[in-house]
């Protein structure tokens, strides 16, 4: 008898929505990898990594997975969204996006984009969130292209899109570059959270919302990010920092 | 020498960002004509039908609104947002839509589904709204089903999303039973702005996000509105009740 794979999980939860990027607002079901590759400054999930909820990681097979989603979302859902950490560290997953493939489940995925999984093939929203200069990060542009190339190639090009985090002007410099290189994939601007702290919700949705303001402004005011959107993240406007949710 | 057309058009303002629908986020210019066939009691922008701003409708040809866009945007934008009203009254919008589609611009409408023109043909984005019970509008399903035929049937399905917004339950109701005619096409539930009088933009915000939230929580608990989103309108979290941004 095979052995199934097992996959780190930190947390399954939902049915909630989609708080951003391309599918912004789509209900979905979470499921949360543990582990990164990389440790940014402002990172809202460092739980997945910092090793501060490591006796909360259970490792589950896709088959367990899949029974833990039907008991929490029953009849009630069909999108999943795999997140992390940095959930194409894990070869393992392939089980579970084919499994969900099977099941007739939309797949989304997001990923910084420093590593590349064949399972990605599969993935019907592929969010690829390079860092900018705030998090501390260097950005592996090699990589990046080897992964925009191998989608693209193999016809996936709707079905990807970049979305980068802007804090300041240098992610804002950044973030012009980025769409420069890849001006044929859906760029995505995300007004950043600074406060990933901050419990009293109303002044969090303050904060958030003057970033975003400033956000639309800079890319109101540029020539060379037209074709883009700029989004806030609806889960910290509407739960602030809380998790599961 | 033929005359061109004339449209009546209230306001042009951008670059801004979309602040709904299939396009959230979006950096667009908008073009909001006059007139409505409707009178929803909620309505946002009432002044665009109930006479309150009729000294300040031009009459305008596209090539007039393609000067004020560009005047106002300069190498700025690729994406124009026509709003209304009901923009779809407008047969002379034909030329408009045509024009922009010349530059290399994409084209969004919203209309609440009353009306057809061939013009909806070449819009990009097309949203169409129909109106919930709160509204105190009837819909007119034999009009709907007939533009949704011909855009379906046309190729143009990934070009058309729904979207209703929802104030109560029984808006909820409505939702769910659009949604079922019309499974195939991209389905939004929008959280209503009760309030389009309130000045104060920190208690709207906190008024949006608790309506949003109580829709999130009603999605998420029915097995009848799965592969759907669910967004609030970003402009009203941003800027309040205000005009023009
Ligand atoms: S890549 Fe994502 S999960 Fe990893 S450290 Fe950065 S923000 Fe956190
Ligand atoms: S259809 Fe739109 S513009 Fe017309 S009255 Fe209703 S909400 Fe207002």
């Amino acid at each position: 008898m095979i052995m199934a794979k097992k996959i780190p999980v930190l947390e399954i939860f939902g049915p909630t929505i989609q708080g951003e990027g391309m599918v912004i607002g789509q209900k979905t079901m979470f499921v949360r990898t543990a582990g990164c590759d990389y440790s940014c400054r402002w990172c809202d999930s460092a739980f997945t990594w910092d090793g501060s909820a490591k006796g909360e990681i259970r490792q589950m097979t896709a088959e367990q997975i899949w029974e833990r989603l039907c008991e929490l979302g029953g009849d009630r859902f069909r999108h999943v969204t795999i997140s992390g950490g940095n959930p194409v560290l894990i070869q393992a997953l392939e089980e579970l996006v084919s499994l969900l493939k099977n099941k007739g489940i939309r797949v989304a995925v997001e990923t910084q984009g420093s590593r590349w999984q064949d399972w990605l093939y599969d993935v019907d929203d592929v969010t690829i969130s390079p860092k900018p200069p705030s998090s501390g990060m260097e950005t592996d542009f090699a990589m990046l292209d080897r992964i925009i190339d191998k989608l693209v190639g193999a016809g996936r090009a709707s079905h990807v899109s970049l979305k980068v985090v802007v804090f300041d002007d240098d992610d804002f410099a950044y973030a012009k570059m980025v769409h420069k290189r890849y001006p044929n994939i859906s760029f995505y601007l995300q007004a950043g959270n600074d406060d990933t702290k901050e419990t009293d919700v109303t002044a969090l949705r303050e904060k958030l919302l003057a970033k975003l303001e400033w956000l639309v402004e800079k890319v109101a005011q540029s020539n060379e990010l037209n074709d883009v959107r700029v989004l806030p993240q609806l889960h910290a406007l509407l739960w602030g920092n809380k998790r599961g949710v």
